[in-house]
């Protein structure tokens, strides 16, 4: 198969969507949708979450240290395009959404009630890296719904309704099938 | 729906899955299967990569500086597991698993030709967080195959059998189908 250089870019990625909610001094609150996110350690559990300066977020996160990552399901994907490409200077998304705030256990910013994962985020460090400036937060408590929890307590993905993102595709996926588990060759190509 | 609080974890987030390949300064290459990756930067395009210290990759990313990040499909979903779970220091993992090495355009560490899509970096710093350090990656230069690039030569994730992981799970997922479009609600909910 032929291969053909391209300009660099990091948007070629399948990446995660998440619903970033925060909450600024005056108790007001908003969400920012944003793809430029990962897991960044594991111990503490810790994730990465990417913002540009100029978003209405970045400032709010910057001088409160704090945010939820809130994972969307396919249910509310008009909700999540929509917080992504409008910005929460001129309005409220939680109101304009009818997204539900949910209270939060260790931060102050409110989670959104309709995802079934809320991760509560004190920022660790924030890099200046050009575009954008990356947050790092530790995870410092997880809401899960428990209907999309199996008998141990771990997520089901069946049956959630997450979806992925690529940005060089500008395209929304849902999920397909469960292929295999981590660890299934046992280290064993044969 | 009753939420259930769970102890902290980063693991919930359906992340990419990614090749990282490098080279020892003696011409040895190694292969390692992260999933703790995402995109950190837009411009300078910038991706993330978490590697736990004790790693055979990581003493060999943290002394030459790069690495590449090839993106497998379902068709090599078994050399993929194998090269998470099996260490460098014992075998070499392109003769093991037959994976292709392929020159690399910037970088010396070669790139993984079965993969249609491979990002060479340089990194640009090393972050110390606990069980993982994370290295964020300049992307300096992206081989992709001719036949998953559309006419204008942006990712066709139709025409890729890329896949995505959920730690929380264990499991790697396939792709469903194509849901939505970046900014197709327009700024509007009706």
């Amino acid at each position: 198969m032929p291969k053909k250089s391209l300009k660099p870019t990091s948007a070629v990625l399948l990446t995660p969507v998440v619903l970033v909610s925060c909450q600024d001094e005056g108790g007001k609150p908003n969400i920012i949708t944003l793809a430029w996110v990962g897991v960044a350690n594991s111990d503490p559990a810790m994730i990465s979450i990417a913002i540009r300066p100029e978003r209405h977020s970045y400032a709010i996160i910057k001088r409160t240290g704090e945010f939820a990552a809130n994972l969307p399901t396919t249910a509310i994907l008009k909700e999540t395009d929509f917080c992504g490409v409008v910005s929460g200077s001129k309005l409220d998304k939680f109101s304009t959404t009818q997204l539900t705030p949910m209270p939060a256990e260790k931060i102050k910013a409110p989670l959104i009630k309709e995802c079934p994962v809320n991760l509560e985020c004190r920022v660790k460090q924030v890099i200046a890296l050009g575009s954008h400036d990356l947050f790092l937060g530790e995870v410092v408590a997880v809401q899960m719904d428990t209907e999309i929890q199996d008998e141990k307590g771990r997520i089901d993905i069946g049956k959630t309704k997450l979806f992925t993102f690529c940005a060089g595709a500008m395209e929304y996926w849902s999920l397909g099938e469960r292929i295999g588990r981590f660890g299934f060759t046992k280290g064993k190509l044969n």
